[in-house]
């Protein structure tokens, strides 16, 4: 098969569109996909630069989703046929014409939504799901903060906790003015301009002084004081990416104040069946709101995955709203 | 009514037992207790020096928990009679001859323990039910490792991991040897020396690498990166105190590699709502295994409350096994 190869760790140019060994069958419980279009993720520069191995066997291909048709299943699969389109949550492997994937991670591509569309849903929903509302348990008239609003996380932050939690107050930081209009349109009721405005304020003087309840973070170090300055009492930060370094001090006697919690996950070295939880929740509380056209898909542009090398630089120079899909085939 | 005043904040010694107001009559959904004893929490010894300032609207007067007789009900309080047995969870006013406290956080005397050990029991049980079970979700046969498990919260810590969740794998650290022998009779597994021992080491060791999955701490800044690096996958770490210090750098990364959570909390600003659903919880949860017999207070003393001063250079001092209980009457 065709799949998106790496000659060594290194800029955007490292990368082909190559042939390449098949994936091996689908063992128990895990279905081949022949893939239809695949999405860029941050993690995925990080690999391509050798800094984000992934797991212990798993695909060395990039791709942590794609959508496609089901090519083969193995034993004890139920509920899938060949020839059926899905959507899926990966560890790796999806900037590739196969892959295989563990039944639990597969999703059906939701009415409404083309099968290029799917692919820039599994990754970005699942992290919404299982980090706003599982580990942040961002309630019914809570506030949210959520960082990056126009990237592909945050747009997905904006809709769902629009569509899940109506009552919600719900504010975001983005850089461009573009951005910010679209924040707004995807259901936040403020878009902060980080280069000039500072969120802390802001999101005291939009509360009453009250604070976020809950933050999804992709900055880390760079954010982690004034994350902890805008929580509200009993307020959970959760850091997903660290795009402004690792390592901040930790005011814990500040944190102690609000009986405030510091979460820091990912997705992809999850076991697989906390995928599958985290697939199944979103399955269940997601997939309704995006059949009801409450959420969509926010897709800055879709490239051939031939281009995969200019996808990627388009990533690394910022100022996308959304994702980046990758055409594969199909 | 007697109770302990400080003269201006300071040693031990700006302390005196002497007459003070009465406290107003119980409001709405309030009880007066006369009170047969207090304890000393580490959190007065601060409030004594004038760095813990009482939450607004609470007595000046230190002592957050003590045991006694009702002496009064307000309005809308049932199930209370005047002169029934109780100890209270208080947000202060412990050390007196009187306090009055929302009903919700008084506890009934357990079976089996007596009217002024029952004074040691509601602040560490309350903290232990809420951050080892509420906040850090300890489950059935999961690794916990509390440090301080000599202290007063340590002591229940160890006594509750152990009968609500037989089957956990329980660490403790202790400087003494007379301390960690006692907290091997009250239920940890290992008992480490801090003063020599490397606790991140040992727990690993001890698990097959696995590490902590709860670690409930009251060191703050000092012990933050050897916390997390002692955490287990999805680990949770719960702060309770910063007797380490409150400023420590904390890496993200090595945070967000296990998926692990930064908890830090207290009991004594929670909203009275809150605090009632703790006391709640322990008297659901905890208040069972005393009167079972497979909790107990574990109390180094009991001195009277005239010599407090006497009381608190004893806890600056350290090395104590379990509380300070301070006879006030009964």
């Amino acid at each position: 098969m065709l799949a998106v190869t790496v000659s060594s760790p290194g800029p955007a140019e490292v990368m082909s569109w190559s042939e390449t060994a098949d994936p091996s069958p689908p063992g128990p419980g895990e279905v081949t996909l022949d893939v239809a279009a695949s999405a860029v993720n941050r993690a995925d520069l990080l690999q391509r630069q050798g800094h984000y191995p992934p797991p212990t066997g798993v695909s060395p291909v990039m791709g942590l989703e794609c959508s496609g048709r089901v090519a083969a299943t193995g034993s004890g699969v139920t509920g899938w046929a060949v020839g059926e389109a899905a959507c899926a949550l990966l560890s790796g492997g999806g900037y590739a014409e196969r892959v295989v994937v563990p039944v639990g991670q597969l999703l059906p591509v939701p009415g409404g939504v083309s099968l290029i569309e799917a692919a820039a849903l599994p990754e970005a929903t699942c992290t919404v799901w299982s980090n706003v509302f599982e580990v942040g348990r961002l309630g019914d008239a809570e506030v949210f903060l959520a960082h990056g609003g126009a990237g592909g996380i945050g747009t997905t932050a904006l809709q769902v906790a629009r569509a899940l939690r109506p009552a919600a107050r719900i504010f975001t930081t983005a850089g461009s003015p573009a951005g910010r209009a679209r924040c707004l349109e995807l259901g936040a009721d403020e878009a902060i301009d980080y280069r000039t405005d500072d969120f802390v304020e802001r999101v005291h003087t939009g509360t009453e002084n009250a604070g976020a309840d809950v933050v999804l973070d992709n900055m880390g170090a760079k954010y982690l004081a004034r994350n902890v300055d805008v929580l509200a009492a009993d307020g959970r930060l959760v850091i997903i990416g660290m795009q402004g370094g690792r390592r901040a001090e930790l005011d814990i006697a500040a944190l102690l104040g609000k009986r405030g919690s510091v979460h820091a996950t990912s997705l992809r070295h999850r076991p697989r069946e906390q995928k599958a939880s985290v697939v199944a929740g979103v399955r269940t509380h997601v997939w309704p709101a995006i059949e009801a056209g409450a959420v969509r898909p926010v897709i800055d542009r879709v490239v051939p995955i031939a281009d995969v090398a200019g996808a990627h630089r388009a990533m690394e120079e910022g100022g996308l709203i959304g994702k980046i899909v990758l055409a594969v085939g199909g």
